[in-house]
């Protein structure tokens, strides 16, 4: 049995990835911790469907030293900024740790730097982390201290473009992205921009142009494109729903290549990975991915323009935050790469 | 292994069913039945959700000969009228046999002619069968051959009313039953009552006193009484959610108890229940069952006008539907009674 | 062209107010008052619907000594506790005021402060003030200085079970209202409780025996019925949707009624009034109300139980607030009862 | 008054329509048709929320001749192949006509043959139609007698295309039209496709690369243009929720130009529209146009990529379908552009 610290417990990627944890046969759930405000609080206060699932309460930083040894692994999920404090000592401590946030996502201080504007205080455990995206960095994953577990959007765009840029069969120059997410994607917090009335029965754009997302992608895919320096087109949208991101992207091919065979090669490409599944026909909807660590992926060219386009469907909080960190935490420890992952959506 | 033959694979209830069954641990679906229209086609055509999962294609009633002797048990998930043909020749081939429709819920044939306006053909089988209330009727379920799952507004509102009416603490002339369901209640057939649009943004009452499940819920309350013919006012609503049951039921309280009695009383009465949860305080909320097997019950006395409410959840697919069946299945063959049915709702 | 103050622009009645406004032919707003963190801002940052139709900005409390002349009639859309701070100055300086909060929809201060634990500082007015019911109490309101507009449930619930009450026809011990409503009556300001990934995907009832709009329905069926003090069990409910009311009221009728004489009783009680629809048949939605002034209800007899069911759906916004303030504007100054309340709902 | 035949009112454009009509000064609705199955039936029993405000029944085309002379404009809402068949005769009778269909938003029949594998029996008509955009061919509408409305995903689209196309701004082989639409695009046709439940929580595109709304925005773009044809690529999304257009397009400059200079041309180019509002900051989203016959336009400029991001919304039924046409036909009589199309957004 792993014991577990879990921190950021009260948001929606921290609750995932207990429920997770909660039905992983190797891994017990040491201890959680949450913001001051839920100090004390028994889970099931802030998550009334963890009712006879979960009796833990909420510790919150000032208890890290009494319960930091009674966890191997720990895993954050916070907003940027915060791990970065913590980490470093629980290195120290010779804890593995998957940070869900940003601050371990990008090996270099200074690209880190402009997206966060942040002096990144830890550079040796930056330069060391290892992104976590199980797909294509399975080796590194493995012998890993510390993981920096990739952001939702990034998730979703990465999979959907990597077997394109990794061939060098588009122009890097074209690359739109086209994202659309459910609302947890904003978290837990309360603001005027989750209001029910506000988000329901609406689509919008928003971050156009300056979402720290857009850093991460152009980041990964120049370093899988293994040469220049890549800039993407990144547009996400808030849709009226809970869960789910389908990030819609276009690029220019640079010979013509028929949608068969593309998806041929992404089937190549992706053969033996649990978690990722080519369309042959139909397109992806992020309802098939719900409540699982799948990654649902279709493609089409459009002939006439010479564009493809590549739909990638993940569910935020799994294939996109908790389902993720799970995935990599086995990998880590040599466990099954499906365990506490085996989820089937819940559809409709 | 038990081997599952499951019929009505098609719609919500089936494939939820077949979720369930594809991840509990002692079952094998043998082979699936669903319409005319689905015959020979893959059930990942029907639902890619299930990509990668489940390689079943649809048979249909004309394979029925063919594949009978392949299953120990068999789920039948079909509109009412079209269970009570097929049942009497499995019983007959010594099946077990779960019927999710409505053909054999009630022991008395009068009572079913009287709400479903057909003649039963198989009255031996009808006088046999045992309703798959496991909280309720848990040692006959053990025993039984045949089983009429309950319906989903049954379910909810009984789980809701059997201690109040088993203690006879109320005026049996008192009872309502305000029923909230989500559109999978509707089931996957197309109609313009379940058309997005028409949905979407508004509630309604619908099947205003002449619900089928009135007359379900009036014979089973009866029965607990143990007394006289209780009648019940029954008035469902749809809801612009996918998925989820809340029945708030009114009564007279006959002398005064206080609120937090009444919730004791009820934790007494479910002791030992896998899948009741009674909240101390709060209200129950759909969303904390979504996806599980659990029912979940809150209580609340205004004591002005001597009235119990309470308030009792459930997801409509599974403790109303497919996930109370293999609950029934579990006690049934002697497995865990929570086999295949630990989720934990994907919340939010 | 009467000249409008607008207090509480910046809540979901307040907008909602100033669009009616916008298209009333008699009316123009004079000006706009909001919360202190609105001061200065134009109305159209904090709703940009209003862009190219909407110049105004929002005042404060601090202005109103400059603005309180420039204006004939002055509305206030506050919560609880705001608007009598303010009231007597405007009746005072000769305004007719229609305050769509809660201060004056009591005669009586003790009830007042029952439910809102407040001691009224303003009797005198609160004894003069016409509770803002046209259907119930036109002629009051055409002479009246200071209008209390009905809460939202209430209206919904008041005018479904008036015709019941005013006849006699139903046992007052027995009246049950289980309303269920929109977000949006949950106002605009933030609340985890209104994220819409708590509210999307759930229904739950809330503030059961303790919401305030109990107390206005009691008195106010107590009031109609000529007799003894009425007390009613009700529980709200948030529904997954914007807008609307559907209030499911159910009472023991005191003789025998079949459904169509009833609903003969109701279209003759309701007969002249352009914004009650009775329906022949078929059970309303809240969407054939949306958007609308309209208050749209059906009956129907449970003859098993002796029950009578009245469903009754309003706008929450509009009828529940907004549209009937300018009904009562309408009457008060003359003009048209239904001038700029035209409005066909925007199905779907 | 102009008396108006309005043929497909049983549809969600043709109930729109009507609505829109009814508060109309200058229009009185003569008569309705629809489809087959809904001959002889009330308009309200179609559309319960029109109680009370048209008591109109509808007809069909077997009434055709009987009616036709009692009617000075035709509007048709039809699926494509059907406006065809009967606008000749129309015309011949000296009837204006308005097809809010596809059959006469092409002059060159063999384009409308590629898109629509329909020979036009209709030629002369067809090259006599107006493009029905009133913000690019006003004065041809005005003199117009036939003219085709265009379709919805098509008016977001070229409304936010067309100053970049007629300045020549962009590269023409890089236009990407990704767009995203409420589920009334689909109409009031009942399929598995517009379930509630299929479509609630999730987003999926669909007809990629061979949506006929594809076609038309080609070939409208290609005559602003003035010059070589152009190819676009378009995806069509769907998403939970009722009503909207969000038409994300995306391209590459020729040169550069900051966010700002673009608004300014946008501004320019839009000048005395009543229905363009150029936002100069912010995101429009599709919430703010609901209900209405606005178009709201975004603009940004990712300055690292080179590509303008133009986010352009509508309401799909009212500037998408049915207010256009009144529009048109304001345009067309002489009437104010904006009689009956006043409409202020229901928010939220």
């Amino acid at each position: 049995m792993t014991k577990i610290g879990l921190i950021g417990a009260g948001g929606y990627a921290g609750v995932n990835l207990l429920s997770i944890l909660l039905r992983h046969k190797e891994a017990e759930v040491a201890w959680l911790m949450s913001e001051e405000a839920h100090k004390g609080k028994k889970i099931t206060e802030l998550y009334p469907h963890l009712l006879g699932l979960c009796d833990l309460s909420c510790q919150t930083f000032d208890d890290l030293d009494k319960v930091l040894g009674k966890a191997d692994v720990i895993f954050l999920a916070l907003p940027h900024g915060l791990s970065l404090k913590y980490v470093p000592k629980m290195l120290a401590a010779g804890k593995k740790v998957i940070d869900l946030g940003a601050d371990y996502r990008f090996n270099d201080e200074a690209v880190f730097k402009k997206w966060y504007q942040l002096e990144h205080p830890d550079k040796k455990a930056l330069a060391e982390a290892v992104f976590g995206l199980p797909e294509l960095y399975k080796e590194q994953i493995k012998k890993a201290r510390l993981i920096g577990n990739p952001g939702c959007y990034p998730t979703a765009s990465i999979l959907g473009l990597a077997p394109l840029v990794k061939n060098l069969l588009i122009d890097p120059d074209s690359i739109v992205v086209d994202a659309k997410s459910g609302v947890t994607g904003a978290g837990r917090g309360i603001s005027l921009k989750v209001h029910f009335c506000e988000r329901n029965e609406g689509i919008t754009a928003y971050a156009v142009n300056n979402h720290r997302h857009m850093g991460e992608i152009e980041y990964q895919v120049t370093r899988i494109s293994g040469d220049q320096e890549i800039r993407v087109t990144f547009v996400p949208h808030l849709v009226p729903m809970n869960r789910g991101i389908l990030a819609t992207c276009y690029a220019k091919l640079i010979k013509e290549i028929p949608t068969n065979k593309l998806v041929g090669l992404y089937k190549e490409f992706y053969k033996g990975q649990a978690f990722v599944r080519i369309y042959e026909n139909g397109e992806p909807c992020t309802k098939n991915v719900s409540g699982t660590n799948f990654c649902d992926i279709g493609i089409s060219v459009n002939e006439a323009t010479g564009t493809v386009i590549v739909m990638s469907c993940i569910d935020n909080l799994i294939k996109g935050a908790a389902g993720q960190a799970v995935q990599n935490m086995n990998l880590l420890l040599g466990y099954p790469e499906d365990e506490g992952l085996k989820q089937i959506a819940v559809y409709p």
